[in-house]
């Protein structure tokens, strides 16, 4: 399964080579998470208020292409493995006309909110991602 | 009593004007206040972390001369006025040459780091400011 | 006439204070002005590959209420008044349940790309600004 | 040679979880890249402003241990790898208790600074490096 994104770029995102500042894309990877867990019916705010968070543990990116402000672009998320512990998830980031900007993959891990110890993924995450998986990841 | 701090200008500062982003002024105001607080012996995230938070609630920047990354550029900060539970702070931002790249104001309230109602100053802070008032502010 | 536009929030938004960074609403308004500018036919970018930048010469905001990263926001924007050489905008953002979030204004002024000298605002813009007014601003 | 480089954190450099905000690492190894060309005696915005522009081609970053805004901070740099085109530098993120928060790799290519097609490094940039690896990387 791969859900595709559209990312609202601001302004502010730009740096002065004329294009996407290139920490941005990293945040865009962000929202590609986000919208992934929102599509198998996880908020992921809400997980946190529980006390449990997934910091980033390890992110790369490759760039291909610059990005100008006025492009639309898109960051498509898949989940390429998970363990008890972390999700791997590649993004690919691309514009309207299917020209590829970046591609890459960020590692997240679950930890307690509190001590930043890791600690198991709770049992509904694996749960939903595993249904997802049957249905054709 | 006038604090200035020099800003350490980061690339991602920059936009495709070729310019400082206007947003990254309010930052430097943060970080003027910020040099303040700890030139008269307050350390602000020891305030935090006792559970009392200062969100800004009025910023006012006028904008005079756009600023280069190559530009070393200082933030002035004295305050203007306090009562129990707000303090108004008032800001420079020159350059190494003095011109004057913005001023402004900023307004910061005393919350309940839960609730966010505004409750009184703790003792120290305005102890502390009316202290170096004295001192000829 | 006002234009509202749904801010799409990202984490990088969120503060220690565990709410959107108060520098952030300036870029909330930056995106009120472009959506504005689009309701009226204007592509803010293709106006700047002409050489006409517009950089903020005033911001004001006054913060009413903190927004946690799982409200939905929206910005509105309208103009308040325009001269030859700047436009005032007044912006009010909100979030679904209709709480107001923060108030503010915020001025531009028309400046050549190359100089930032002020020049009058290009006859395509006071015209369309006008012609927005008399269908009712 | 190893140059290192203290980060100047922000508050808007944290997030809702309480610690530094994963993306900002990007933009402390730019500081550490630009740092290190100072130097070797680059100054990389007068290179930008002959027309050489040098994008990050790819980044990876692993988190050891998260980072809070009270803490001090250092990015330790040094070139790894340079071919006629690229420069490939290692950074490791240390903070004053000489615990681990990052380490990672960027790359860097010289591209044209208006049609972003790749270019050789003016003869300036690898001299200088040789110079400085005679004297002991």
């Amino acid at each position: 399964m791969e859900i595709t994104k559209e990312i609202a770029l601001r302004y502010s995102d730009t740096d002065q080579m004329g294009v996407i500042y290139h920490a941005n894309y990293v945040t865009f990877f962000e929202q590609g998470r986000t919208a992934y867990f929102k599509a198998i019916g996880i908020d992921y705010n809400s997980i946190e208020k529980e006390g449990i968070i997934f910091p980033v543990h390890d992110i790369h990116i490759t760039y291909h292409n610059a990005t100008r402000l006025d492009e639309r672009i898109y960051v498509s998320t898949k989940i390429k493995q998970t363990n008890p512990v972390k999700i791997i998830f590649e993004h690919t980031i691309k514009n309207h006309q299917n020209e590829i900007k970046a591609k890459g993959k960020s590692v997240i891990v679950c930890v307690d909110k509190n001590t930043f110890k890791i600690q198991k993924i709770p049992n509904v995450l694996p749960h939903l991602i595993e249904r997802m998986k049957k249905n054709g990841v």
